[in-house]
């Protein structure tokens, strides 16, 4: 069972990577949710934290990864926005 | 500490909902990567069966939320490509 969770978390982690290859390539954001990256990365940063403090390495690593990539996306938004 | 992973889960959930309102108001669905949604509910679905599989109901139910949600977003981009 443990190669279901760890397929879910491989998905849930990397599926960020083709949004942001593909904002940053067209730079169309006007379809993306200001507000759903923003609660978003909050979430996952909380997430990060919540690993770190209870030494869950697996859960701390993978939400920096995402923190990472859901936080490009936010800022081309963001620079989208201000342009 | 349990507070924090309370209150990311909750972030991380929710953070769906902006984006489908969004998209079903706008249909505007070009900045938003195809990709990125076919493995994104791939790996929801997957961590929804690992929790039902492991019995754990927080895992299950909060992915089934998402799984829910992104699957929405998913919906109206296949439909924009159809059109």
């Amino acid at each position: 069972m443990e190669w279901i969770g760890f397929a879910a978390a491989l998905c849930t982690t990397f599926a960020f990577v083709p949004q942001v290859i593909h904002t940053w390539k067209t730079k169309d954001t006007s379809g993306i949710s200001l507000a759903m990256y923003i609660i978003f990365v909050v979430g996952v940063s909380l997430w990060a934290v919540y690993g770190l403090l209870v030494h869950d390495w697996p859960i701390a690593s993978a939400n920096c990864t995402v923190l990472f990539l859901a936080g490009s996306v936010l800022v081309l938004k963001l620079k989208s926005l201000r342009s």
